[in-house]
């Protein structure tokens, strides 16, 4: 009989973990190429440039409104993915779990995993399961890397940022960070907030269709869109002015900011993008964004410009202008 | 001037995140493709298939004699794409810190693994830094998941073994496994054990050479070469019968196994290679391994036979025989 927790030996190398691989992760991601069950993955030639990317998740809790360590683990590292303009195609996953977690916790983990992978067509083709004893890590903690395919040519990048661009986003700010916020502290509002968390891959697509030359994509996550736009800024050695008033945001996660202390410039997202889009195609591409069920608050935040290089300003609702730096400091741990 | 221990708002993703990865990280693994510094490293076209991997690196003490859970990282994960046939091209690296690690130690697991990198000539073009409070995790983990190049055509995998097929290994059994039980319960011998912690694919070439019908080949590690062999009993559903006289051990080992009751046939390898190679290249084969520095002592261990398919017997030294299962408990905690 399979124990209701995990123990030791499941990290062992032995029978209890090739039983824990094959009746709960070979199961739940099956794949032809997982399924050989050799060193690595034999994966066909991909016929592209490649996009790699890695993550490692520790957020706290692992189950939050809107998703679970499960599912941001592939959002996560797809998302990365997405912002080269790489099509996501494969994915490695490591988990360190902690002796005593709960199996119906795990499974209901890694089956989320599953069910995202499966949602944005990627396959979970290696993986990799080590315990340490009680009190070694918290719960568990997972890593997912990502390869994807680039199509030739496609140049997407933070150092492509050019004086003209107009600066777009998908919808409201700092909903994945105010709802681990929320949970950790219990906190609750008359609706509970949820996490954007959401695999973006289609939204860039369509995207790239209405203008094949967008010059930057970055998913604000981990020190939120303060932090990638100051991260732009400083790569493509341009200005960037962002105007506060054109900031979409719920008033729930407003509210919870303003109730912890928190700005929600820095607080993270895992289902939004930021677009560096060229000023003739900004129409183009916010219709088409406004199209995409992930992109109908899309709208028009901010812009590049030449003065300030380096820099992200911020214009005032009363009409006065800020520095708004990289994150200093650890406002939130443990949000993705 | 840089805190001399890590703290939280290194994993926040904001200026100390980035000052850690530009300083620290960065510059060890410096290449073009991580010098991009965008959201997934894009990487030029691989124009056969590929090989893909993942290992978590929980190993405690994490410096230890012979490596550090740093050139571990760089070796276990490229050992496992080299048993694929793959060269290895590219790492991701995923590092999970617990707030308070000495910035010395971190220093030195990420140059140990930088060098391992360079010596077999793989780059690490990814990375992600988390941090944890201190007490929810045990110093640090790494995740290292790697991508390697398959020729075409090429086909070796645990599945296919064949009666006829020597068993080969490349040296002494056990020395990794025991090298870390040794430093963790302060067991000392006149000599040291030191780890066999060894990057193995430019012997897999040299063999693939000699012979480019290799069978199998897989590296012992976690659960040892009785766990190795039983996976590819099961999956080639052959049985292999292992020579008890035959197989290389330290003395120094042996012993340490006597005295902690270990078992050496279960005890990880981490330099280590199993090869299933068809009867009339063995010669070619152990000539090949033995004239590479990593191959010297190279021996033939066993023998796939086609009675008790599925299983692993071994034939002792007083001309008994009896059967090997898989390792059941955890005989050996955080070994890798």
């Amino acid at each position: 009989m399979e124990p209701d927790s995990i123990q030791l030996d499941h990290g062992s190398g032995g029978r209890a973990t090739h039983e824990l691989i094959r009746q709960l992760f070979a199961e739940a991601f099956a794949n032809p190429f997982l399924a050989e069950m050799n060193d690595s993955a034999l994966l066909p030639m991909v016929p592209t440039p490649l996009a790699m990317t890695t993550d490692c998740y520790v957020v706290d809790p692992i189950i939050f409104p809107g998703g679970d360590i499960g599912s941001l683990a592939v959002h996560g590292t797809i998302n990365d993915l997405a912002m080269q303009g790489a099509r996501p195609l494969y994915l490695s996953t490591g988990y360190i779990l902690e002796e005593g977690l709960p199996m119906p916790i795990l499974r209901q983990v890694v089956h989320s995993m599953a069910q995202a992978a499966r949602e944005a067509g990627v396959m979970v083709v290696a993986g990799d399961t080590k315990v340490v004893p009680k009190g070694k890590a918290d719960k568990l903690f997972i890593n997912t890397t990502g390869v994807g395919s680039v199509p030739e040519g496609r140049r997407i990048g933070g150092q492509y940022a050019q004086t003209g661009d107009a600066v777009l986003i998908n919808g409201t700010i700092g909903d994945h960070g105010m709802a681990i916020m929320c949970k950790r502290e219990g906190l609750a509002f008359e609706n509970e907030i949820h996490s954007d968390s959401a695999a973006l891959y289609t939204l860039v697509e369509a995207m790239l269709i209405a203008c094949p030359s967008i010059h930057v994509l970055r998913d604000p996550t981990r020190g939120g869109v303060a932090t990638s736009l100051n991260e732009i800024a400083q790569q493509s050695n341009v200005g960037i002015v962002l105007e506060e008033q054109s900031l979409p945001i719920r008033q729930d996660v407003a509210g919870a900011c303003e109730i912890l202390g928190l700005d929600p410039l820095y607080v993270a997202n895992e289902g939004k993008l930021l677009a560096c889009v060229p000023g003739e195609h900004v129409d183009a591409v916010l219709a088409a964004m406004r199209s995409h069920p992930l992109g109908t608050s899309s709208c028009r935040i901010g812009q590049i410009v030449a003065s300030d290089p380096g820099r992200l300003v911020l214009r005032t609702r009363i009409g006065g202008q800020r520095l708004v730096t990289m994150l200093r400091g650890e406002q939130l741990p443990r949000i993705c």
